[in-house]
């Protein structure tokens, strides 16, 4: 996928700028799990350090940030929310059983699906502990519902594997319950470890839900437009899953011959024989594409607008850079 | 397995005397998880209905009642409790690939893998849900420890399957962290949600630990010796997973010829042709079968003893026949 024309030069300044608070939340997240068993921290670690992009823990950072400044549990907070995301990978690894992810072998192609989904339990509930020790009762409220909502986003998309009956109100709610919802709550629990007021915390909220479904949006993209190299996985796994994303959810509704053409290669009989060129090209000619890019450039404009009572804040401005990253990514 | 003769007749009066109570938790697992999509609930209620002993939600109550009777919220932690078990039984039966639990097919076989392990996720936000709304920040960073025991206790199993190098300390500490955990758990939150206090408190939650252990030790006892139809699964497998328990770890201490067979049952190349009456013959012989169920007996005697300072109440009395009860089952 090309860049955005209308993706801006100062991106590439985002993660320079926060990268102090970064690098301390790294050591935090590479300390935080702790076990008599190596192979704990060896599953775990593994999966810390297959990198990832850190977007959660820099979105409570920037909330934080927004709200004043980092707080005293700042740092645990966003630990914490990675530690959810780092467990819902494990799990989505061996749910899927997926053998490589950011250029890596999956922990469960390496250790076992058994290993894989206990780490993963292991690193859950290190994420309540740590936020019980620095967070009121409603936070760990707020966190269980957003792990609820993960799961049953999965479970819908699950559900839907292998039919074309996706509609893009179902695939957003999809994508709002699987990935938004956490984005969401990182940045809630920024504003909130900054002691922001109601609306404050609201406004955060509300632009990590938009931000998150702008990042699903592209992610889907990626999958089908993107460099297998460097994303560091097979492209091209959500319509060998079944999966419907915008893109081909847009094709499939124009009833055209160009539909036609989509439902046959996302309906082949041996999905692993995906002729991915052939549907890249198809969703390119319908306009597909476009109008997903243009999906995502509109959530993360959304998600922007809700600053609009920051304007002028340097803090205001490193989100509106996060959002063009989201948007700008290639990987 | 015959019944102990150490086992007297009115543990059949047990489960009866907190029937009413037990219904209501029955009624509330039932309620508790809710979501847009139909396989939550399908795969949620088949685990529930699928029975089980409800040890734990027993435990629960009993210890309230112990501290002076069910409080407002005993029957939420009761049910907050259960809900993390049904979940790691969720996730077992994915890492074990079992078919069968309690005579019926796993979810796993039934609905696949996907949906096991993201239902089993959902029921365990939602026990942390519920404890949010009724206990303070201790309460979850408790279970949050217990939850992250559960795990390492399944993660040291997983590690040491194949050896023959497990000893009674390491299989104790197994059995404590994957199973006790709770026990002892179920037990805390009955006494903190009847106002019990630290003291008070602590003796349940030791007796919780103790009563665990006796109960893991004779369900090891149970896929040795017991019934299959009785039980509900294949009996034997932990044998055929590699996994030494109390018998055969005591047998192989002992350095003589039934060891040797007892190595050589154990260590079979194909596993999956084990001759365990073979293998119970040789473990009776040994006495490594008395041996372990009077280690469980022990554990529940030291279970009881931690309540010295309750007796003559009829209290105590339900939590000394819950104690026979563990010892004296079938299944």
């Amino acid at each position: 996928m090309s860049p955005s024309p209308t993706v801006p030069a100062n991106v590439e300044s985002l993660f320079p700028a926060i990268q102090s608070d970064l690098d301390l939340i790294e050591v935090r997240l590479r300390q935080v799990v702790h076990s008599r068993l190596a192979v704990v921290p060896e599953v775990y670690l593994h999966t810390v350090e297959a990198g990832g992009k850190r977007i959660r823990p820099a979105l409570t950072l920037l909330c934080a940030r927004l709200m004043g400044g980092i707080g005293p549990t700042t740092y645990d907070r966003a630990v914490a929310v990675e530690l959810i995301h780092l467990a819902s990978l494990l799990h989505d690894d061996v749910v899927d059983n997926s053998d490589m992810r950011r250029a890596r072998m999956t922990a469960n192609r390496i250790w076992g699906n058994k290993n894989a989904v206990l780490v993963a339990d292991f690193a859950q509930a290190t994420a309540v502990h740590l936020l019980a020790r620095v967070c009121d009762i409603e936070t760990i409220a707020n966190l269980s519902v957003t792990v609820v909502r993960m799961a049953e986003g999965e479970l819908c998309q699950v559900y839907h594997e292998g039919s074309v009956d996706v509609d893009e109100d179902l695939y957003y709610r999809m994508i709002g319950d699987k990935t938004a919802s956490l984005l969401a709550l990182a940045a809630r629990l920024g504003a909130e470890g900054a002691d922001g007021d109601e609306r404050a915390i609201a406004v955060c909220e509300t632009y990590g839900e938009k931000l998150g479904l702008a990042f699903q949006v592209v992610d889907d993209l990626l999958d089908l437009t993107g460099d297998e190299e460097t994303i560091g996985k097979p492209v091209g796994s959500d319509v060998r899953c079944g999966r419907l994303t915008l893109a081909p959810i847009h094709a499939l509704r124009q009833g055209d011959a160009a539909a036609e053409r989509v439902r046959d290669l996302v309906c082949a009989k041996d999905p692993t024989q995906l002729d991915l060129p052939a549907l890249r090209a198809v969703l390119e000619a319908s306009g597909s594409i476009d109008y997903a890019r243009r999906a995502a450039e509109r959530l993360a404009a959304e998600a922007v607008d809700c600053l609009a009572d920051y304007a002028g804040q340097v803090e205001r401005d490193a989100l509106v850079t996060l959002a063009e990253y989201v948007i700008a990514r290639t990987k």
